[in-house]
């Protein structure tokens, strides 16, 4: 934590003491490529492989929920609702994060609680508020009875075979396609000034003064910066409410979940949660882990009186959000695929709804 | 009834009489184009808009479920369940249909309540069991609240406006761009008598000797033809079972629902259904009005027992099953859109499960 401190102190310096012309060092434009992991090397037919996995409702234990049910790539990568609805009409606890450039984080989830985004995908696979397969040998069996699946995992993981670590392999090299770079802020980091107008550079300014910049900072706006000394994975959390027992704490019930400490059950990380990027933000609301803020301009005010307690006034929310309206990417083309079919008979049988 | 018992009669001598090699004037092979209402001409930007509106959660009350959550474009038009799951976790009574090829057909739904694509789709938004949308009233506040919605809608449908009537055209008009044309069997019709197997033409004259055609014939194998007297619209329905007291109809439940009769109230449409298209019919189990039968081979053996009083040999349902999968055809690529943004707000609010 103490480490953390520092180091957000420091940036926060650094970009403080930054000119408006010159770019703070702690904003990079979104490179065309995420990092790819050495052991899930990218192949065109594994890419294939995954985006058909991503689109199949069937890896769901009811056959009504894909990754895309949540995770809508028509939209924002996200459902739009405060809290996802997974089968049986279950609902999951805290709002579907974004699945756009998630491949530069290095954690996931509100908690953090997987560290790779094949544990993400896995985990909400056999979780049963999202897609319920009950195992990973529930699901390897589903995926088993479909020819065409049973293929392609043969060909594209020759060594390895089908297994939940193979699907979750093959979701996650899809994941790492869904870029939106050349955002309005991203043309501006670049160097091009006309990018983003007198107003929204006012609205940049001023997310560095209020220090909004402190926790979204680097390529995602979400901490952390790998390249900084943070041993890679460990995340970056804060502490939310960091003021505690505002009226918008209480009115938006942001303390009623104890955050990472659920998941770890380490006393200090009680109320801790990932920093989540602001990339495409203003597309993705309702806002925070619960999804309680219907709008941007009450999300920004929100942030800055719980975590900078500050009071803004309606000028400089507008600038801060017309800032954050420059973070929205240009969204690549997604061919919808063509499931594998299995002629003849049905797939989902007696665990159907 | 007693027309379509005399054509259906006439249909069936003309296909038996057909020596193998003759092609019974009864099939057709698919269109390029489907039949467009004189009232809602094709035009690409009305395409593109119903090609958003059909991908749109928001179209459900709860934001959850799209035309494409039970009819999947990504699979053969349809779920792969036997009952189809809408919002709240409410189930349809009856089995998904595919809506591939739909617009060839001139009644919809497995009784036929709606006669127009138009209609079909805005009366699965307004089914509280489906996407739920208490009234066209409801439906209209929430497309009016997507600015790209509202400004598409005045470009598209510039003399009508934003309506329940245009959500549907421009819904419908995507829907008649959804054919899977160049089937084997499309391209055998067409005169490739290599395109399917020696086998599967086996199928096909047994389809026909068995009288499946006299039912299942035209462009979709689902009747009518329009181009006999039948009046546009008025449809072709069977009795289902034709012959009851089967074990079958007993083991699958077939009698359980009251079929046309429980829509239109006239006590002849007792058990009365629409004959389903045959097109694609391998890859769209399971089978029926209730999708009781899980496998093709079981469909065919039901339906030679219930409705043409026939016991086939494991050897002739092969057969036909062989022939069925000739009815696989070629699926277009869909680019996924990209659903109109609500900046800075989310749209799903009081209504949200």
């Amino acid at each position: 934590m103490r480490l953390k401190m520092i180091i957000s102190v420091l940036l926060f310096l650094i970009a403080v003491g930054s000119a408006q012309a010159e770019i703070p060092w702690t904003f990079q434009p979104l490179p065309a490529q995420p990092p790819i992991p050495t052991d899930n090397p990218q192949t065109d037919a594994k890419i294939e492989l995954g985006k058909q996995l991503f689109f199949d409702p069937r890896l769901s234990i009811t056959g009504t929920h894909s990754c895309n049910s949540c995770h809508n790539l028509a939209a924002g990568g996200e459902d739009g609702l405060a809290q996802p609805v997974g089968v049986y009409g279950n609902k999951g606890r805290r709002s579907t994060l974004t699945l756009w450039n998630a491949a530069y984080h290095t954690i996931y989830n509100w908690d953090g609680s997987s560290k790779t985004l094949e544990k993400q995908a896995l985990q909400h696979i056999l979780d049963k508020n999202v897609m319920g397969m009950p195992d990973s040998k529930a699901l390897l069996k589903r995926i088993n009875s479909i020819d065409g699946y049973r293929l392609q995992f043969a060909a594209v993981f020759a060594g390895e075979g089908l297994s939940a670590t193979t699907i979750a392999k093959a979701i996650a090299s899809f994941e790492r396609t869904l870029v939106t770079g050349n955002s309005p802020f991203d043309r501006f980091l670049k160097g091009d000034e006309q990018a983003i107008s007198d107003r929204e550079q006012r609205g940049f300014q001023k997310f560095i003064d209020v220090r909004c910049a402190s926790c979204h900072f680097w390529v995602n706006l979400a901490g952390p910066n790998p390249g900084l000394a943070l041993q890679q994975g460990e995340g970056f959390y804060e502490l939310f409410p960091n003021y505690p027992g505002t009226d918008y704490e209480k009115r938006y019930g942001l303390a009623d979940d104890i955050g990472r400490y659920d998941f770890s059950r380490v006393k200090t990380d009680t109320r801790m949660w990932r920093v989540p990027s602001l990339r495409n933000i203003a597309i993705t609301a309702p806002y925070f882990h619960n999804g309680a803020v219907k709008t941007l301009d009450e999300a920004v005010r929100v942030m800055a009186k719980t975590q900078l307690n500050r009071e803004l006034t309606d000028h400089q929310v507008g600038d801060i959000v017309a800032f954050l309206k420059t973070l929205t990417g240009e969204f690549p083309q997604i061919t919808l695929p063509h499931l594998p079919a299995t002629p003849n008979r049905t797939v989902i049988t007696g665990h159907a709804e």
